[in-house]
């Protein structure tokens, strides 16, 4: 399937209302690459406080790059949508001064519920964690009033 | 079963030892309340820059939390010990100004992985999430050389 | 929290109504030991018809055994209740001639959504799988009319 | 990237000799329609003894079918791969009669561990769950002697 312009055209105007009000985001740099319907491509550069414990990228900020790029992609329809489950898979460690890059699609979607998987990417492509997120709709809300 | 002196003493200082490097604790302002072997007890009250593009506490430190009350309960056995994988159901919303507190309990541990239950409760004690942690131990890694 | 005598017995009788037209669990010889408000314990003796490839325990038949054990503890309340998502972590092999025990624990209800805990345990009470179940109520719903 | 035939031929060889000793596959009629390198589709009709308490298909020989085709489809490579945990969302009922395709593609795989996706369709492609397995490799074991 080809997307139309003017979904398209919708999905941007639906992220920009959102990233203008995501002071998460804002906050830590994260930076909207691309945006499509049902799909969001977000980066993020892992900075010095952003590490655990054990002295690598604390998994917590990976989930975070991972459950935005999520909302992002689900909420690319128009009516406000929530993640009400998410799973992840932590494959490889990441370190800070790593430019991360987390790739959004929409894998299903029917009636309220959708499913929207998340790949995040390392310097050079490496995987570093696969995300899985479940999507709700609100009914009745929508992301913005004339969209 | 009851926890030995020496035990809850071991955890203590795990948990202190990883609290020093922790770049991501100590700028969120998560403080640990309670560590014992297998179970470690975090808060963390939610800031204005916490706030995803609906406007709602973002999905990312809701986990993130999780994750780190996660992280100080599988460390609290002297081997070095990682996430593999996790997943969270969120339950509620919460908001800027709520203080959340994060219970994390070992389920079940066999040779090098690990369950681990965590509950993120918001004001008044009201369920915000409930995550799942599955842990990977490290063999020969200790987290402090004599412990 | 105790659970009240009519509690119990409302428990037993939508338990007793479900396994009545649950051709699943009669033709596997699945037995429901116990349920009381939002628990369950069932118990199967794995078959040689269970065994997956590689010689071992199906884990279908594991995951089958702990979401029949989620769906008597979900149904313990009134409203027909079905599951929307799980997930579960295989931690030993089982083999034929096993015999298998599940609880199931309610975690968490608020709404029409639950959590649901369920631990697998083989012959000497070994842990063979942890299971977590995601419920949704079905609103209007009841499971007997006059319960 | 394009499988080559040797790789194609691996794979054949290796899911014949996995479903000549899997009795599970075999005892349900489950059908191993395609096999490729990290891919298996798998089929299966639902019958009369699948239902559960409350009237439609049980969600566990929904998972089991998944899990199976899963196994499959991580087991193509030639050593001996094991699932170490999955997560599955149902997102429509399915009923005695229908027949079920499970499509397992290996997501990701590095090291000992692996990511696949099964998607579970119904009658007229309609998607019934959404399975994720998480696999392991257990080095030095061979699933056929010469392969």
């Amino acid at each position: 399937m080809t997307d139309t312009d003017a979904e398209v055209d919708l999905s941007r105007r639906l992220a920009d209302a959102m990233y203008a009000n995501d002071r998460t985001c804002q906050s830590l740099g994260i930076t909207l690459d691309e945006v499509g319907p049902g799909r969001a491509v977000l980066r993020m550069t892992l900075s010095d406080t952003m590490v655990n414990g054990i002295g690598t990228a604390h998994g917590g900020y990976l989930f975070l790059l991972a459950d935005a790029a999520f909302a992002y992609a689900c909420n690319t329809h128009g009516t406000v949508t929530v993640a009400q489950s998410a799973s992840v898979v932590f494959l490889a460690p990441a370190a800070p001064g790593d430019e991360l890059v987390a790739h959004a699609v929409e894998r299903t979607r029917s009636g309220r519920s959708g499913i929207y998987d998340v790949t995040v990417r390392g310097n050079g492509g490496q995987i570093i964690a696969e995300f899985r997120g479940h999507s709700m709709m609100l009914p009745g809300r929508r992301l913005i009033p004339d969209a």
